[in-house]
């Protein structure tokens, strides 16, 4: 127990607020207080004078599972001081993911792939789909993930997303909707805000909508993109995490598009949800800071 | 003379037809029976049943300065027998470009540069501009290129076009709008159409008309582009050329997106205009087949 | 029988020659006049004087798979005029691979899922490897690929290289080291020559040889890289055939590099593969020509 | 008097030591006890557990230009409690550039012109060429920037860099080397250590040494680049800052490599100069801490 309370764990704090000056120093002032020693340290200003500041700290800290509580306790007075929004996370705390596909599966392999490889720490705790078609490819995994099947007709959608969240129960982290072809509803979203990762298959904002390959063939343009983001009320226009393009050229035709997308979209998503993950991500209203 | 006759030129015949079985060995053949060595060669078919082919060759000819009009007697009837549109022209004719600007420099400079050193095969005949401001830019290069201030007003823009089309003559072989400001109207689109190249500082379609780079930051893109394209009626919806993109962060103020997108701009335009100069470029709609 | 004999096919007739006048028309020609259409092709000429000539057509032909052999046969004196080294083969023929690796499984997952999502016409005939760790990698996908473990010790190389030979049989296309640890012997090289592929995992020619990730840390490079290669008796100096790199900066540890490179590694052989398979690639000595 | 006391300028602080906690907040609390605001910070450390530890901050604090050597005299308690090496700079005051070239003229055109167009925050205050080729070209500018002549041969080298020397003075912060063609002397680099970028145009490590590019040819790589490096002693061993490739293929001939390569060199280039003139770089042995 004395090794455990002893034992050095990596913890983040993720703040956000006015700027002026002093906060850098309230804050590695406190953390030096706690004996936590900084580890990693990254602040952005949108502007000095009455800007809005956003900063993220990963410390190493002697029983740090064990004192975040008080952690929290002793550093509300300074966030106060400072009108912080602000939380403190154990990097340790392996984060789980619910995965919304449909029928396309690479989004979905990719992010298999990437935990079983480490190279994304975190847990898929269910799949769910609106089709059996994945089952398998979940299945063969053979780690036991649960696939879910919740069909979803006009009719059926309220029904379909009662039962989505009891699925999901309490504890998921982040929902990944990796190629997911259905439309959350408002109340949906709103549960889950800033907690839904959608990949769109286009260069945001181009082509938002249904087809984007096809309008991206149609207009003839010589890159395609894919875009993650964070699910709002309104399609597509959520605030934008990462985004990455591909070149294409007069001989690819909307199935090429759709195969050279395929690449940018998975390792677009891939990356967004790791930063998610690893609490890179800070919002400034529609937009995104990520420290990346 | 004889001598001269006898000198080998490089030869360049772009054809676009509907696409059926013989066009590839008829042409071959022909250029073959010329006693022309094909170099280099490229097609497309959007479909070999019922598609359109386009096809780019490059051949080496004994005497080809003295030879083309022959040539071109020569092809008529196979390209009849076709329906092709198409057309000879030779490699080592320099081309002729007017290059419109209004203040910023950089796409200018660019284009003179390549001029200078050699990587942009043509001739920069005129600048015309609508502000005064770039004139020592271009007379600094000391290479007697003039420049034309034609202002533009919503009052004189009538005029100020048939000033510009004097200015123009009749052997300008294309126009470059590097940061021009100014709308031309569409009677000036018509007369030179398919002649006129716009860089236009967005990644299209997103971002189209003014202020891109204003609209980029407030949407929270993570990658900014650049869109060179032949101006058409429509503004900023004309067949793409070529597009390029640069990473941005949340660190970047709008200032930084110019700067970091003035470096795509510039690249971005003078790939184009190479490509047009070098013949590459074929017209499919409104869209691009570029034989690079 | 009849209507199978109508089928059309597609055919790609690769070239390679001294440069010279008539080769193009002799080809096409003689394409035209066995009723084929040509789809699509490419030509490079290292030199049209005393140069090199490369050649890929692709053609659509009725009745191609019966007609291959007749068309070789009609083809040969065509070929024997120039000097070609030259091919045919029916795009339709699914090839067979065999891939060996080791204990890292990103490689095999990536050319896996293109197999199974068609982005990669071919068939993945056994897997190979000196470890049974992959196993259950391979026997997950269901669909019965075999995984044969043929350990290799300095000892007993030469008889797990025999062992390796009986596996691969006659009719395998090509073999592709997924990250295969082990070197192959020069007998096994030659008698697969042009056949094997290799991904390594560095921007060669830097950092050849082992451990390249540590000695890109070492040396402090910006951007780290991957290339796939045919393998040659002279370890990572065969024709390069794809290359790409992505960026790194002084917070990435050895570690990292790995993660970061093995998403370059993965995508830079399944290209290769790909390119391999739709027979795009000639040798130029020691260097590929790409009809990509 | 009074008001320029109190005009609020930008200052940097770049701190290198041995890593242990409280690092940063004793600086962060230093600069907020004299008044400053932290503007923007980085940090990084190579290993928490007895790394090293890097920092670069960016503070604005009223009446700087005034209160450097007061702020440096406070410092330096606190920098010799941690064993720190330190500077304080003056972000508004201008750095003073010598530029080397030979007859290449684009990295010297990029470096003008980023001068120019306020991309690059420096002032070039003199070109030293051991060819007269490129006088005209920075004439041409007409802002008056100094063009010396200084030929160099294997006997007069010694003499020539006596004659650099003499026209460099004591008040240059940074010598580029833009495609310049003689190789410094031991004696020479050691007088400016850490203040001479040279671009070297291919991908280091690999192709060092003359005629990169005919190297890469010869080599049939897929990606060409270049690098930014500071110059030591070693040929082309320096610490890496900054590299860039671009995609060549079969059909490109060294000149065209060339051509490809002249814009990655001073793309290059330019983001390494401007990178020292932010003061954004620290030396970690023989490599590169960039805070871009």
């Amino acid at each position: 127990m004395t090794a455990e309370r002893q034992r050095t764990g990596i913890g983040r704090l993720l703040i956000s607020c006015p700027d002026r000056p002093g906060i850098v120093a309230a804050v590695s002032r406190f953390l030096f207080e706690q004996g936590a020693n900084i580890v990693h340290s990254d602040q952005h200003s949108t502007d000095p004078e009455g800007g809005r500041f956003f900063m993220r700290v990963e410390f190493a800290l002697a029983g740090l599972a064990q004192r975040l509580p008080e952690l929290e306790r002793r550093f509300a007075p300074v966030a106060r001081r400072f009108g912080m929004e602000w939380r403190f996370s154990d990097a340790e705390r392996v984060k789980r993911l619910a995965v919304f596909v449909s029928k396309a599966e690479h989004c979905l392999l990719e992010l298999l792939w990437r935990v079983r490889s480490g190279d994304l720490r975190a847990e898929i705790a269910l799949v769910i789909s609106n089709h059996p078609l994945l089952r398998e490819t979940v299945e063969c995994w053979g780690n036991g993930i649960p696939y879910h099947v919740v069909p979803v007709t006009p009719e059926t959608k309220a029904e379909a997303e009662r039962r989505q969240m009891e699925l999901l129960g309490d504890d998921i982290d982040l929902i990944v909707l990796a190629r997911y072809m259905q439309i959350l509803s408002p109340a949906f979203v709103s549960r889950y805000r800033n907690r839904i990762i959608n990949i769109h298959h286009s260069f945001l904002p181009a082509f938002a909508g249904p087809n984007p390959y096809e309008q991206a063939f149609a207009r003839g343009v010589k890159l395609i993109g894919a875009t993650a983001h964070y699910v709002t009320e309104e399609l597509d226009a959520g605030p934008i995490i990462e985004q990455d393009v591909a070149r294409v050229t007069h001989r690819d035709s909307v199935e090429d598009l759709r195969r050279i997308g395929r690449q940018i979209e998975r390792a677009v998503l891939a990356r967004a949800v790791a930063w998610h993950v690893e609490d890179r991500i800070l919002l400034n209203g529609n937009k995104t800071v990520v420290f990346a």
